[in-house]
């Protein structure tokens, strides 16, 4: 028995199904869990278990899948299958990866993308200690309609019987077979080959390969695996129930690592969320790709937050926004209804209500009224707006970027600011008031009159 | 046994119950489910099911719930039971309806919402091949207070047994009253008006049709439902888990017909949302009554949504309002804190952040900028907003209604626009900027030491 | 036996645990459930059950705890255990205030949040009944990991078993040790005090109570709770689980009283909500504490609401958020994006749009337009808004504060209002409309051209 750290180990991962169950222009692997799409999930836990090699099995013309591929594992192998002719001959379509020769080949599906880094190691493990075939079984909740994994008394796999083929005996076995397994490299290909199409549906199974591994004398033994990890998804309802199994582990997670969250359920997360301790997010609360939010910072509920960093101790919320490329310093705070968009927002600075800010830098300890809005967009272009440390901008401010607001400079509330201020200066830009007095009554009446007629 | 179609139905609702335990000054059936009161949930099903007429039976002063069955099924008749006198009291109220003769009668009640049009047909059928009664039963997780259905052999049904009358055998049975029945048409009256209130509370109960049934040596059937759908509303814990089921059955339904929801538990729909294939739709989205959403389209997190039609392609929220007459082109974009009512947003056009267009018509590619507003209401009348194809509308603006924007004209930020603007030209209505240099130095002085006097 | 009235009771709060998995510069019992810390929660459910005496003991240097047992209970005692040598050396750090003499001793855990007054009224009736010791116990879903009592055939209890010390005929007993218990505050020093360290962690166990009390030939006896109320909470993961217990029952206890919630497992509520009959809270609303709400007011979906009263037939949101101080007549309107901070919105006046209000008073039928600021903040101190009854605030107007706007005057769209505006009279103050013809032709063509040169 070798460690398997020394073993070199080729995963082969089955990307050709059509999933017309799921109704869809998108190829089922491309279909996200946790905001990432089912094949990048299984080259993610491929990567965390250390194998080396992989090779991705697509069907044809599906370059959308192809790209994927490359884009998850940029040196990953893409094969077609070219027809669907069953799992084994899916394999044996990367016949040229599997020929280049490994110790380990574990096959795994595209579509089952909840398998940990650990039951692939353990897998291997279990051909480390000398099995041919690892096949990866299960305990149901129901098993039926599942094939049975019948072991002999020592807990060797003897068959994968087919739940229409089973003896009663054979059917009243609870541990099922979840479709993954791992094959000893050495023989992988000899015995693929082997696999023939005399069925009902002239198909090569894959799952043949335990009866061939047994009749050359080879062993084959059984790895135990949670139901909730290989839940294969095949329509939008299992889709949805695969996001809720990932989403309980990060927000499991998360809590661990020593974070409150009060309504868990209600909190999404990307699996490359960083989220440091003492972090309170209320409920109701959608974390996208690359966030970081720093220690002690409070995520209240309402909040949609993608590609965004947060300093310690910030406040974020309710009804907060921070698109990509926005990052709140230490102490910083944005409050409701405001959108924060490729905006470094400096330490302790406050944008608390109904602001839209985008391309633009607020110095530390700034202050942006309500309502301010910075003008960063022309319909061709966008322009970039720089506000200085302790800058005040008063209420329903435009600020027409390019444009600068000085370090502590002041804006008066309801101006269009067009021009630079420069530091610790007043600017104002807005239409003096004028009354007309009685006119509001004289409207009134006028208008109440107009109303009474239609 | 003649087919369905061929017979002539009646569907009893009854509809009187008080629902004091709803502790409400609104009638029981008339709280919501799914959107849709719960007399209207069982209309639309009893119409679903293709029975011909119907009957609703309300308490005496009823003249909302009189209005709701109107408003539901314009040929309703409406009777009023005037004393509360047990369930068979209350079909009896319909007797005219009933003496006009029909082959099904069906008896439902109003304060059972889920149950389906299926179910409804199955009842008619044991008629068909039949029956005289034919009683719905049910399973539930725990028999306790429910009346027994007890059956012979055959599976003929014998009697309903309240669980105080049951022998220890017939509480032994698992199989349920679930109270609707239905009944041949031709016997109904003559079997209703034998029943007698000779019983502890003095009430005339509808499960001795059973008994008189049998007596006459008609046959009496149970067909079985599911537990889910014969729950009975009494309280608003009951409604609130009767919301919970009625919601699964429209995601469900939705998710098999290729909408992707991340997670279904937090996406509210209306019986008649019409939402197309590959459409999108994140956490926490409340679709109200006549949602129509195009195909590929993708509804963000933190969006409301009600009588609005969006098209193939449209991405609307997070933090959207669409509220009646919202009507989205293809490809058009609506974005956060942006409230959307009585407007035509064209094909491409941008309505990002910030922004309420209240009866409003916006052209094709027209990019409306942050923090516009069309003022299209002088607290009197409402007027109209026009903006054509490709203008662009400054941050910050108001559109002071009636009022129209050409095609390809462009408004500065910050700008109140009161008359109309020609196509392709500038509009600009905003004070001149000034600076008072100093200014904001002196200010912080002043007040900081204010400040710190108090 | 006496009544419980006529008992002296003590509780005794053990506030001292580390709280290491809690992963949290918080100390354990201050982290919180719905709104209220755990020690908080523990002490307003001894308030409710009767109980005179509170001593709760405190880790060394806990200056918060100590302070946050204050604020909950001002004449707690509060008592430092200097080292930390188990649950009975804990209750010992309270000496003084059990030599000070009660009937009845109660034993709390200040992680273990949810235990009802119900429940401990239930220990004391143990004491009142004759027992000198009474335990809680509980039968959980899986018993694995528990103390369990072992009771004689009369139910009195025999001892307390640790899983590990158990014969197999205890380890079948499904009866838990909980935890919590109480002494006959005459017997209760002299039983600890017999308490020895003598086991493999030389710590003081409380539960060798049971064998001390027994050995004396006092009688032991269990009380049975509930496993959701015995919840101990060690990591964010039961704090979780105890949140979702808590929220569920204060849903169930506002259904029950009338409240209609279309998902109460999406409405968040503080234990100090009071929601009167027939109001309607949509699915996704937080209410943090102190917040009233009136009969027949609707609670639309995204609302978020703290400190805040909500009169009758009010109607708040979608999308809104009430802050401290919010104040909102019968009938009143807050709609989507608006916040309200301090401010009292009189009957029937309507804030529908984009609105930030702060610090302000706004009459009975006024109409505040959207996009309407109060520019309440100067940098360093706040001013006060006062608009009169039946006033009309243009759309996407400042307020300047100090600023009175008097009863039905109106204020011009996109008006900077800086000076007080006379009843009945139009402020207006903005710029004047120019449009330059053909102008945006020109920028068109323009800045097409620097774009595709980028």
């Amino acid at each position: 028995m070798s460690s398997l750290e020394e073993r070199r180990a080729l995963a082969v991962v089955l990307a050709a199904g059509e999933g017309t169950r799921m109704k869809s222009a998108l190829p089922k692997v491309l279909h996200r869990v946790a905001g990432r799409s089912m094949l990048a999930h299984v080259l993610a836990s491929v990567e965390k278990s250390r194998i080396a090699d992989v090779a991705v099995v697509i069907g044809p013309g599906r370059d959308d899948v192809r790209a994927e591929a490359r884009r998850a594992w940029p040196q990953s192998q893409v094969f077609v299958q070219e027809q669907r002719r069953g799992t084994a001959h899916a394999v044996l379509a990367a016949r040229d990866a599997l020929a280049s020769g490994c110790d380990d080949l574990l096959i795994l599906f595209a579509d089952t993308p909840l398998v940990t880094p650990e039951t692939m190691q353990a897998l291997r493990r279990a051909l480390a200690e000398g099995a041919t075939v690892a096949v990866l079984g299960f305990r149901p909740a129901s098993p039926l309609g599942y094939g049975r994994l019948v072991q002999d008394s020592s807990g060797a796999l003897l068959a994968i019987k087919e739940e229409k083929d089973a003896s009663p005996a054979e059917r009243a076995v609870d541990l099922c077979n979840a479709g993954l397994m791992a094959l000893d490299g050495r023989r992988a290909l000899e015995l693929l080959t082997q696999i023939d199409d005399r069925n009902a549906k002239g198909e090569f199974y894959l799952t043949d390969v335990v009866k061939l591994a047994r009749a050359a004398g080879l062993k084959a033994s059984v790895v135990l695996g949670e139901e909730s990890e290989v839940l294969g998804v095949n329509d939008r309802v299992q889709l949805a129930e695969a996001e809720r199994i990932a989403q309980n582990r990060l927000r499991r997670a998360a809590m661990e690592s020593g974070v409150t969250m009060i309504d868990p359920s209600s909190v999404y997360l990307c699996a490359d969320a960083k989220i440091a301790r003492d972090v309170t997010i209320e409920p109701h609360v959608w974390i996208g790709p690359k966030v970081e939010i720093g220690e002690g910072a409070v995520i209240h509920a309402f909040s949609h937050i993608e590609s965004a960093k947060i300093g310690p101790g910030a406040h974020v919320g309710p009804f907060a926004r921070l698109r990509p490329g926005a990052d709140l310093g230490e102490g910083a705070k944005v409050g409701n209804f405001v959108e924060i968009k490729a905006a470094k927002i400096g330490p302790g600075a406050k944008v608390s209500h109904l602001t839209y800010l985008g391309d633009a830098e607020v110095g530390a300890e700034a202050n942006i009224g309500a309502g301010t809005i910075t003008c960063n967009y022309d319909g061709f272009l966008k322009y970039r707006t720089v506000i200085g440390e302790g800058a005040f901008i008063g209420s329903n401010s435009s600020l027409v970027a390019p444009v600068t607001v000085g370090a502590g400079a002041y804006v008066g509330s309801g101006s269009v600011v067009t021009k630079d201020v420069s530091a610790d200066a007043l600017a104002i830009a807005r239409g003096r008031q004028v009354e007309k007095a009685g006119w509001a009554r004289f409207f009134r009446e006028k208008q109440s009159a107009k109303k009474a007629e239609k």
